[in-house]
């Protein structure tokens, strides 16, 4: 595990910020491990509504944080463009990426995130949970 | 334009399918440019518990088609990672990309999609608008 590592946190900003308290939780817990490239995204104030620059701005901005990053993680429990792009991209650089997911009735999780050989997917319920597999995934790389 | 002209289209599956009935006249619609490789995805008999095949097959299956499509249309209305991962691997493997979004009030589009240089964004209202949308990406390529 590189001393700098930079991990790159991608969760739904305005496909919904149902789950902002986990994504809260997670970049608090990343920290131990690295740099968090998008702490934002796990900020209480951070609406739906996005963070208020230039879509064009926040594209070249994220994609340039993702290329640099050492690890993808990423919160897939609300169906979000946004990730499932990170995702498509950070797959087909070779980074590695985790993607965590809280089951529930009527929820479905896209065959594109749990069917990809390079996307390591861990369910989840509490935060509690979430440790263990960040020691896993972040010490095995 | 040739001959054969593949289209792969995207829309969401398992993030919601309240949108299936843009989905089918989209479907309907890009028949007459060429052969449409995800026809089922329009298919009002599909539900948003997918297709009930193995998730790593309907991965595998679709990123193949993806690969010899020589476009993709997205409709992005409805938030879905399935859909995300795929525009951002066409973006990557240099893929037209057509995205279709209908506007609402307090509806945000992902600024992945919308900030994107290599994603022509196309905003609609009814599907009678769609005819031009499709004459002018599908015959420019």
């Amino acid at each position: 595990m590189p001393a700098t590592m930079k991990i790159y946190f991608a969760a739904s900003i305005r496909g919904g910020r149902d789950d902002w308290a986990s994504y809260l939780e997670i970049v608090r817990q990343l920290r131990d491990y690295g740099q968090v490239l998008t702490e934002h995204v796990g900020d209480a104030e951070l609406s739906a509504s996005g963070e208020g620059l230039d879509d064009r701005f926040i594209h070249d901005r994220d994609l340039g944080w993702l290329r640099t990053s050492d690890y993808l993680v990423a919160e897939v429990t609300t169906p979000s463009l946004g990730v499932g792009y990170e995702i498509g991209k950070a797959t087909e650089w070779g980074k590695p990426v985790l993607c965590l997911y809280r089951p529930a009735e009527g929820r479905s999780l896209s065959a594109m995130i749990s069917g990809s050989n390079r996307v390591t997917l861990k369910e989840y319920q509490s935060p509690t949970e979430l440790p263990e597999i960040f020691e896993q995934f972040l010490q095995s790389k």
